[in-house]
């Protein structure tokens, strides 16, 4: 009889943005007249560049002549494209890497969920509270967890609260943990990782022989110096940290879908025996068994995105989502909200006024300004009194949502 | 200490197609002046269907303008794909599908390699020999086997055998087993699998509460009458199997990815504590946890495959690979091979001649007439004096091989 893999029924139901949507449907169904303006979304609102929107079509026809037809290409990305990541991405960091390093992908979820299945099973794992809710569910479905609690804490996870008076970048903790995600900057909370910070992390790895998963998706939206943009720039970080990187918030990529990780040679595990082996060596079987490369006119779209064109229009578009997130949190600011983020990330994470949860701030706003964020606590119990703004939004539906919420009630 | 999954280290090296690379790339240092012609590689030569080309380029130009741009999709695929997928596979061959029943992907390799994650590691596999290396490969990773022996078969696998005595297609083992991988027609013996011989398969799975895992990547090469094209065409399969489908080999996707998985509502699987569970509703969550929907244009391509024009192409691309493989039957017939495959499928499944093992032939036919096919028993110990050839290559490429092939001399 076929049985099920029972750790898919520890899984909390994907609560959080169906209920959203059902929240926001039900306010619509009632009040037909609303014009409902959604900040909540992760997701990317202005066209693809035009640089990639070129190289897609050209390589379209590409695709369409005998000549220069292309069939399988290698899982691991054309030696095109992963030239002009490492060119662009980090040797004009000071970051060296081979593109045998390099792998591109159809997406930074799926290689983030992915990752955790070259590990043990007994691997202890660290996540950030709140997180990302795709690194927590993935471990839940390979068994390294128990069941949640309350809460919704997972047993066997080590959960780092990310907190004002941290800045929301923990301190690694007392116990010696094997694999720890980290995103910087970070969903929800904005916030970035100072270099002291990630070094800190990358010392307690090569101490603890752990391995960082770090998650830089938003790395374009940093805007202060001196904050690392790769892990790799932490010296000692390419034996510790594997890096994922994606085109989704850069070049507006969300529906195009391609990204990359990064799993330097230097990087080791070890076998029961106490073998060292090579992480990428056994991240490139993973991807070559059960992957099989991005489409070819995507990997052309996404090298076009490091032409001189391209490159300007993706400054551009980064650009006009940091000056929403800026107006943003400026006007939040002189309402006298407590808000965080926002600078060097497209998100902003803002304390609930008057001592409300999460979902009743939800509700106050959509009923009050007709505005639609993402309750904190969705990320994580840690996140409970706070509420996610994504800055992906248009400008004029942006201000006019400042503008209603100007105009709400003080109370709870 | 972080630790790898230790599953990885019992996989055997990639070894056939590194090996055929070696062996050849030897062999042309050796003759620089030789004219190598590969019918070994399982993918296709002719440019993309010219409907697919313009559906790609006006869907490029969409994601260029903000009043039609598309960020993140469904990550089960647009209706639209879903819908004409429904219309053009199955609803024409009489198998009703709703749309949730129908998840698009980037390839056949991805869901055929990940769909054992939702079942339990206990689960007793069956896969065919010879057989496609991803079902063995993910399920090795995945921990549910042994080691390898000196053959190649894992341990706790049951082996299937394929050979011309059960027309490549085996009856259902004696014990039961839980998941069963099926492939029809079959890569790599090129066999299709008779309505009775699916309907027993399906009766089996029924009886023991098994599923089957139905890989139809290659069903637009059926050419003969009364051979099933979906594994639905039999009764009450829909409550015992997945199906897996290509647009791969039919418009010439191996380089622009999309493909589809139909996991119908009606299948079940059991928890340990013994309630049913809809497996549509695991395929979903996995889905929609790590992976996050095939890019847009591509499924605008996908969609035109199935425009008048589409269709129209697709038959002609099908027909060129079919009269391939209906040259290399004949001419290898009359050279005296016994030649499987080759009607139903764009796979020759060819005795060696003269007891040569699949290497020691590869050797000679590489040797004495430049030519490079897959040595059989790189898919599984029963492909052993068996050759792969592929009908994908160019005509004029074939009829030069076939007329080499014929002044080979007959010696071992």
């Amino acid at each position: 009889m076929i049985r099920v893999n029972e750790n898919y029924l520890k899984l909390k139901r994907g609560y959080l943005f169906p209920e959203i949507g059902r929240r926001t449907a039900a306010y619509a169904r009632q009040h037909p007249e609303a014009r409902i303006i959604r900040l909540g979304i992760g997701d990317v609102t202005l066209p693809l560049p035009g640089a990639c929107v070129a190289a897609l079509r050209e390589a379209a026809g590409e695709m369409g002549r005998a000549e220069t037809f292309r069939g399988y290409g290698p899982e691991q990305g054309y030696e095109f494209l992963r030239e002009a990541i490492i060119e662009n991405e980090y040797r004009s960091r000071g970051v060296e890497l081979e593109a045998e390093e390099v792998f591109v992908s159809d997406g930074s979820k799926c290689d983030t969920g992915n990752i955790q299945e070259i590990f043990a099973l007994e691997s202890k794992v660290a996540i950030c509270d709140p997180v990302y809710p795709v690194y927590v569910d993935t471990n839940v479905m390979a068994g390294r967890t128990g069941e949640a609690d309350e809460a919704g804490r997972y047993g066997g996870l080590v959960y780092l609260a990310c907190t004002p008076e941290n800045h929301f970048t923990p301190a690694p903790p007392a116990k010696p943990v094997d694999l720890i995600y980290l995103c910087y900057p970070n969903n929800p909370t904005g916030a970035v990782a100072s270099r002291a910070a990630l070094a800190r992390w990358v010392e307690y790895a090569r101490e603890n022989r752990a391995i960082i998963l770090f998650d830089a998706a938003y790395e374009a939206y940093i805007t202060e110096g001196g904050i690392p943009h790769s892990i790799y720039e932490i010296p000692g970080a390419k034996e510790v940290a594997i890096e994922f990187r994606s085109f989704s918030k850069t070049a507006g990529f969300t529906g195009v879908r391609c990204a990359y990780t990064v799993a330097p040679r230097a990087l080791k595990a070890w076998s029961a025996g106490g073998e060292a082996v090579e992480v990428n060596r056994l991240w490139n079987r993973r991807h070559c068994t059960k992957f099989n490369g991005v489409s070819y006119v995507v990997q052309r779209a996404a090298e076009a995105a490091y032409s001189a064109a391209g490159k300007e229009e993706v400054r551009r578009l980064v650009g006009y989502y940091l000056e929403n997130a800026r107006v943003i949190r400026e006007r939040l600011g002189k309402m006298g909200y407590t808000v965080h983020g926002g600078v060097n990330a497209p998100y902003l994470w803002v304390k609930t006024p008057g001592g409300l949860t999460s979902w009743q701030f939800f509700d106050k706003l959509l009923a009050e300004a007709q505005v639609v964020g993402t309750p904190g606590s969705g990320f994580g119990p840690a996140g409970e009194g706070y509420f996610r703004f994504t800055a992906f939004g248009e400008r004029g539906q942006i201000e006019e949502a400042m503008e209603r919420m100007s105009k709400m009630s003080s109370g709870g």
